[in-house]
C-alpha cells in the first residue's frame, strides 16, 4: 500500500467549497427526499449554532422547526460536539454481535427514564426502522399479523413503516403491505366523531377503536401503533384518558401497544417520553430524533420485559449492520447527560408555559388562526379561511398554486429571519428545547407579523 | 435553563466502565440483532486499530471479518477519525431539504466513480433502506410492481428489503410483502442447473432468468435486483458474461437492473463498484458499509440519469430524516479521498493476488475444503464433509449442535488470535482492504491450523 503522503484529513474539498459550488453540486448530484428534483432549489446552509442557522449570504434564521423536529438540543452544542470527537478517537464502530461500553450505557440510560415495565433497547439507524422492528416484535410476540395504525400519522418511509403511515406520503408507495388497518384518532377540532368536548372526543375515539377491533377481530390484531402526540400531522394532543383507554383495550385483547415517540420523545413534550405526561406504559416505544438530536443517525425500540422475554430462547429475526453503533450511542449518552445537567426538560416545560398563552394571544388577534394546541415545545396553529366553518386555509395535501397562502406565510416568516415549520394548513412552533424564552418571544413576534398574510386569505370573524 | 455547571462532555460514565460493567449493562439492557437474548454472551471489545481489535483481557484479534464486512478502511484510521472530528465541529446535522457542502461533495465523488450513465445519489442510513428506495424508484419509473430477487441473497431487514432477501433471515418476517419473486443465480459449485462449467452455468442461469420472466410476464416486472457478487450467502462471483446477460435481458424488457453493492462495493472487490470488474452499468446501485467503513451510519442509491429524470417534475415519494447527513457525508468524502491517496483499491487487488493462490494451497492440504473462490478481499472457503458428494460440513442454516463443527472451527481460529467470518458451512476471508500482506499471511497460517478441526469432520479424499 502507498505510504500516507500527507497529513490532510480528506475534507479539504469540502471546506474549500463556496456557495456556488455547494449549490451546483447539490443540483447536479444530490437526489432529494419527497421532491420533484427539477422544481426545488435547496438553500445552502453555511453554519448553525444554538437556536439559529445561517446561509452563505449571512442571513441568520431563528429555527422554529428544529430541522425535521429533531435538533432538540440545538445546533452544535459544544459538549455534545466534544463527546462525538472523543468517541471518534476511542472507537467509531463495532458490530452488533459484540458488547460495547457506549452501547451498554446508552441502553441503560434509556431504560432508566422509560416506564418501569420496560427493560431493553434495540437500536436502529432512525425512526422508520425503529417502527419496522417494533411491528416485527409485536407480530412474533402475539403470533398475530394485523396492525392497527392511525390516519393522520407518519411512521417512516420503508415498506413497513410507510404502510403504517396515515398521510399522503403513503400513496406513492401503494399498493402497500397487507395487514395494516387504519383507524381514526382523537382530534376534536376536526372530530371524526362529531364530538363537541374533549371528554366526548375521548370516549367516542375509544368507542371507534373498540368497534374497529370488533369488526376486524381483536384476536387477529398484533398491535395498535400511535404517535403519543401526533407530530407532523398536526400536533394532536390526545385528550386525557385516551392513552389509558387504549392501554386498557390492548390489555383486554392481548394486543401490543406501540407508542411512536420518534418526534414526541426526548424533551419535545417536556418529558423524556411524551407518554409520561399521562402516566401510561406502552409495550414498545420507538424513538430517534431527540435522543441525540440527530448529530449521528440513531433510533431504536424500548421493549417491555414481557416482549423481550419472548426472544430469550427464540432468536429475534431482525437486525442491521449499525445496530448499537458506538459513535451514535456515545452521542445519545452525552446528549441525555447534558439534558440532565442543563435542565433541558425543565426548559422545554417552561417554554410551553410561555408559548401556550402567547399563541392564544395571537389567535385572539388573527382571524386566520382557528386553533392553537400543544405542550412543551410542540405546538400547532391551525390556519383557516373561516373560523365558523373551519375550512382550512389551504386544502388537505395542497401543492403548487393551491398551497399559495401557506407559501406566502412561510416566505413572510423567512424574510423576517424566522424559519417556520409548515404542513398543509398549519404552522408548528417546534424550536429546539434549548431555545431561550427571549428567542421564543422574538420568533413569536415574527409570527405575529407573518400571520397578517394568512389573515388576508381569511374571511375574518 | 440551568447554567452549564461543568465542562464535562457527558461521556464520563462510558469511559469509566470496566469489562464487568460493559457486560452487565449489555446483558441487562441491550437487545441484540438475530439472537436469542438469553443464549448469547457478547464479547466486550475494548479497542480497535488497523486490522486488529482487542478485548478487555488484552487479547488481540486479527480481523478476517471486517466486522460485518464493512470496516474496509480498517479500524480508527487516523485521517478518517480527524475528518469526523473536524466535521463534528463544523456542522453535524442539517435536514435533507437544505443544501450542504459535505453532502454535495459526497454525491459528486460517488457519481464520479460510478458508471458513466449514473447521475445522482439518494442518501440513506444503511443498506436496507437503500434497497427499499431503489425498489420504490424502479416501481415508479416503470409503473410496474413485481421485483425479481435471487435466492441465496441478503438485502436487509426492513419489510421491503427482507422480502427481497433470499435466505433464512426472511422466514421470521413472513408472510412477506407481495410482488417479489425469487429466482436462482449462478453458483457452479452447487449448480441449480446441473451445469459443469462456468460457461454452461452462465448460459443456463440466464436461460432460467428468461424462463422466469416468460412465466411471470416480463412486462409486469419493474426490477431485477442482485448482489453483484453475492456476499454473506457465499461470495458467489458471477461467471463472466452473466451480468452483461442480465443487463441485456433488462434492456430487452424495460426492466430496471439494481446492483446491491452494499457489501461488494467500495474496495471489497478491488474496485469502487464490484460491477466495474465486468464493465456493466446497472440502472441503480445500492451501497453502504465500505463507502465510509461504517464510521458513521450511511447508505444510499446511485441513480441513472434516466431514472433520476422520472422524478424531475414528479415528486419522489420517499425520504428519511437523516438523508444526506452532513457528518456521515463528510466521513464518506474523507474515506474516498483516503482510498485514493493511499492506494487502497490497489492494495485490495494485490491482496486478492495473494489470497487466491494461498487458499488454493490450503484446499490442496485440507480435505474439508471443497472450493475456494473470490476476488479482491472477498473470498470464501466452502467446507464439506466429502469432496465427492460436496455435502456441506454442516447443514444449510444449521444452528446449535448441528452447527458444532463450524463453531469448533471458529473457536480454533479465535484461540489463535484470528477472528473469522463464518456462515453456514463456509468461512469467508474478508479482512479490511487496508490489511497488509504480512497480516493476511499471518491470518492464513491460522486458518491452516484451524482447518484441521474441519478436516476431522470430513471423510478426507
Ligand atoms: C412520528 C415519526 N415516526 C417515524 C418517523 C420516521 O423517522 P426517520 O425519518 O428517521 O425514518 C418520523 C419522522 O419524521 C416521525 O415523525
Ligand atoms: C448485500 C447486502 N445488502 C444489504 C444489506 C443490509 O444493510 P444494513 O444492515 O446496513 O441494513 C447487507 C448487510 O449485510 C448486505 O450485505
Amino acid at each position: 500500500m502507498t505510504e500516507t503522503t500527507t497529513q490532510t484529513t480528506g475534507l479539504e474539498a469540502v471546506t474549500a467549497m463556496d456557495e456556488a459550488a455547494v449549490r451546483r453540486n447539490d443540483r447536479a448530484y444530490v437526489f432529494h427526499s419527497w421532491s420533484a428534483q427539477a422544481k426545488i432549489d435547496p438553500l445552502p446552509i453555511a453554519s448553525a449554532e444554538g437556536s439559529y442557522f445561517t446561509d452563505y449570504e449571512g442571513r441568520r434564521y431563528l429555527d422554529f422547526s428544529s430541522q425535521l423536529v429533531n435538533v432538540n438540543i440545538g445546533y452544535q452544542h459544544p459538549r455534545l460536539v466534544t463527546a462525538i470527537q472523543e468517541q471518534a478517537a476511542r472507537l467509531t464502530t463495532i458490530s452488533p454481535a459484540f458488547a460495547n461500553d457506549a452501547r451498554s450505557e446508552a441502553a441503560r440510560m434509556i431504560v432508566e427514564v422509560a416506564p418501569a415495565t420496560m427493560d431493553k433497547v434495540f437500536f436502529t439507524n432512525g425512526g422508520a426502522d425503529a417502527n419496522e422492528n417494533a411491528v416485527r416484535m409485536a407480530r412474533l410476540h402475539t403470533g398475530r399479523q394485523k396492525v392497527l395504525a392511525a390516519y393522520r400519522s407518519y411512521h417512516g418511509a420503508t415498506a413497513g413503516a410507510i404502510t403504517l403511515t396515515g398521510d399522503p406520503r403513503r400513496w406513492g408507495s401503494e399498493p402497500a403491505q397487507p395487514g395494516v388497518v387504519h383507524y381514526w384518532g382523537p382530534y376534536l377540532y376536526r372530530s371524526a366523531f362529531h364530538a363537541t368536548t374533549q371528554e366526548q372526543e375521548c370516549e367516542r375515539a375509544l368507542q371507534h377503536l373498540r368497534d374497529t377491533l370488533m369488526v376486524e377481530g381483536a384476536h387477529t390484531v398484533a398491535a395498535i401503533i400511535l404517535e403519543t402526540v401526533v407530530g407532523t400531522n398536526g400536533i394532536l394532543v390526545p385528550p386525557d384518558g385516551y392513552l389509558a383507554g387504549v392501554r386498557e383495550i390492548c390489555d383486554e385483547h392481548g394486543i401490543v401497544m406501540i407508542a411512536d415517540e420518534v418526534m414526541s420523545g426526548f424533551g419535545r413534550c417536556g418529558e423524556w417520553f411524551a407518554i409520561d405526561h399521562w402516566g401510561v406504559a406502552p409495550d414498545l416505544i420507538s424513538f430517534a430524533k431527540g435522543v441525540n438530536s440527530g448529530y449521528v443517525p440513531i433510533g431504536g425500540v424500548v421493549i417491555s420485559g414481557d416482549i423481550a422475554a419472548t426472544f430469550d430462547d427464540t432468536s429475534y429475526p431482525g437486525g442491521l449492520t449499525y445496530s448499537g453503533h458506538p459513535l451514535a450511542c456515545a452521542s445519545a449518552v452525552a446528549s441525555m447527560t447534558i439534558f440532565k445537567d442543563e435542565g433541558i426538560l425543565e426548559n422545554a416545560r417552561h417554554l410551553g408555559s410561555v408559548i401556550g398563552p402567547e399563541l392564544e394571544a395571537l389567535a385572539a388577534d388573527h382571524p386566520s388562526v382557528g386553533e392553537t394546541r400543544g405542550l412543551g415545545v410542540f405546538w400547532a396553529l391551525e390556519l383557516v379561511k373561516d373560523r365558523e366553518t373551519r375550512e382550512p386555509l389551504v386544502p388537505y395535501n395542497a401543492a403548487g398554486a393551491a398551497a399559495g397562502p401557506m407559501n406566502e406565510f412561510a416566505a413572510a416568516c423567512k424574510e423576517r429571519g424566522l424559519w417556520p415549520f409548515t404542513h398543509f394548513n398549519r404552522t408548528h412552533v417546534v424550536p429546539p428545547c434549548t431555545t431561550t424564552e427571549a428567542e421564543v418571544r422574538e420568533g413569536l413576534a415574527v409570527l405575529d407579523e407573518a400571520l397578517k398574510v394568512a389573515d388576508s386569505y381569511s374571511t375574518g370573524s
